[in-house]
């Protein structure tokens, strides 16, 4: 590890952990991965305790940095703070931005060590409350990339495309409100155990045209009975002859990410500037559905974790780098 | 099988067969009842053929009928029409009253027999075609059942919850729209097959007060951002201890139910009278739901494709009772 290192940042979640040693200015020296998530830790000799897995899965991945400079301060986000993590992170209320997530993150000690700071989850209360947990950290990061590069609008709509995608609606760096869209496991679920799945070629290349004609119902009129019957299109577009088994995946995406989209259209079509984060090509589908609605192409980030995680320690004051930022 | 049989109506879907022994007036004589359904036919010696499959099944259920009175016409309708079915029966286009279903139907040739009639399905053409097939059969019976009554109004909705549950636009006993829900399916692959289910209690006592919270989240403001939304608050609502497992199930019904009442809200809060047909259960759950709009309690009805059938066969000319239909 570098003398350097200010920072070792971890992004723990259910499948993965990520470690980032970090040094000024939130630059990532050194990055390493292991497959041990919260919900594939390690067993084995002396690991008799959930801590014990969690401790053996950091040491292993990082044992030597956390040896080599044992006053690093130590700060993760994630599953690790959920329910069945090391330990449980209270969810925060909003409005929430970073010095409101560095002051109620859980401590947990760790003997012989640094303690490790674990980032809150985000809560939404409300008749319909919603909850993230580990993608407060990713807003935070999208947020200090747009700051470093002297962008950051005063209100923006921040979009996390994934398995259980979240739109955050973000005001002088707080989020104020978000939503989530279970889309990316819906649309497996659709593919995979409903009937819609029989005719649809699985492993087809992109189609590009069949991804627009989803946007396209979804977005118009055609699209007002809702997703639960444009759906079945899929299937009788197919019985039809009209859309092959190989545009039919691409089809049903384009159908329910344009669903999606169009109930944003209150914030979409009152031009709210929109940031696009998580993987590159789900990403673009969501820019594409934008693009769709005459809207402008969408701001798109990646990897803005370990910058995120940046963001919450500096407002913990837990990043003291000589000369830069003494407490 | 009575002297005074004037028709063997066949109800032939995927995973079962009724055959129904009708005299006049459409009133059913006799029942029967075969596993044998489209995707569960017989095999063993002799059975080479799909059609032979089909033969043998109508002879190892009700033989004993057309042995005694072979010149007893048959018509059925169902799965048996499709393209993995005895024959596929043409789609028939709108608009569509029992007169056209009866002149589409197809005739299947029986050696040493009388032919079966096969009742087409319904293909609602346009760039979100639909089609149905057997559903059309059991509107005709709704038809038939309130005509009988005196009932019948010009214009009416007829709901057949289930699987994918169907909405029909009828106009002067013409099906004029149709439209289709995969509700049903969806309901499983979200219970069985997503993050939703972890929470999920099967198999717990209907919890009325649940499915009512759905249905006002799905018909209010709070369903603005639509299902795809919406069915997270099942998890959130569990993790933040405002709903219980047990309740999740009906929760999760309610709001899909209300989304799809939702989205008929142009036809429905226009006032058109509604008939619902199908398992009363499932059909309450709908009744529930309209209630729920502020509409009067809509009309249910079950069991009634033999007499769907009656009128189909009727117009075609196939029910020769002596005395009452001579052709």
């Amino acid at each position: 590890m570098r003398e350097d290192t200010a920072l070792i940042a971890l992004d723990w979640g259910t499948s993965s952990l990520r470690a980032y040693a970090m040094g000024e200015g939130g630059a990532v020296l050194e990055t390493r991965r292991s497959e041990h998530g919260v919900m594939h830790l390690p067993t084995g000799p002396g690991i008799d305790t959930p801590a014990a897995a969690f401790e053996a899965t950091l040491q292993g991945l990082c044992g030597d940095w956390l040896t080599a400079h044992p006053d690093t301060p130590l700060i993760a986000c994630g599953m690790v703070g959920s329910a069945q993590g090391w330990r449980e992170a209270r969810y925060q209320p909003l409005p929430a931005r970073a010095s409101e997530l560095a002051t109620a993150m859980t401590v947990i000690e760790r003997p012989g060590g640094q303690p490790l700071h674990v980032v809150p989850g985000l809560l939404q209360a409300g008749e319909l409350p919603n909850v993230m947990r580990g993608e407060e950290t990713q807003i935070a990061g999208v947020l200090q990339s747009l700051s470093g590069a002297g962008q950051a609008p005063t209100r923006l709509l921040v979009g996390l495309p994934g398995t259980h995608t979240k739109w955050a609606w973000v005001e002088d760096g707080a989020v104020v409100r978000f939503e989530t869209f279970m889309t990316g496991e819906i649309y497996a679920a659709l593919s995979q155990h409903t009937i819609l799945g029989r005719t649809m070629v699985p492993g087809s290349p992109h189609d590009e045209s069949a991804f627009a004609r989803g946007l396209r119902v979804a977005q118009s009129a055609l699209g007002s009975m809702g997703v639960l019957s444009t759906v079945f299109s899929v299937r009788t577009l197919g019985l039809t002859r009209q859309l092959a088994g190989e545009a039919q995946p691409d089809y049903l995406s384009g159908l329910l990410i344009g669903h999606e989209v169009a109930a944003l259209a209150p914030a979409l079509d009152a031009g709210m500037p929109v940031v696009l984060c998580g993987e590159p090509a789900l990403c673009l589908r969501y820019a594409t559905a934008l693009e769709a609605r005459g809207l402008p192409p969408p701001d798109i980030r990646a990897g803005v974790t370990p910058l995120g995680l940046w963001r919450i320690a500096q407002a913990a004051g837990l990043t003291r780098i000589p000369g830069s930022n003494l407490p």
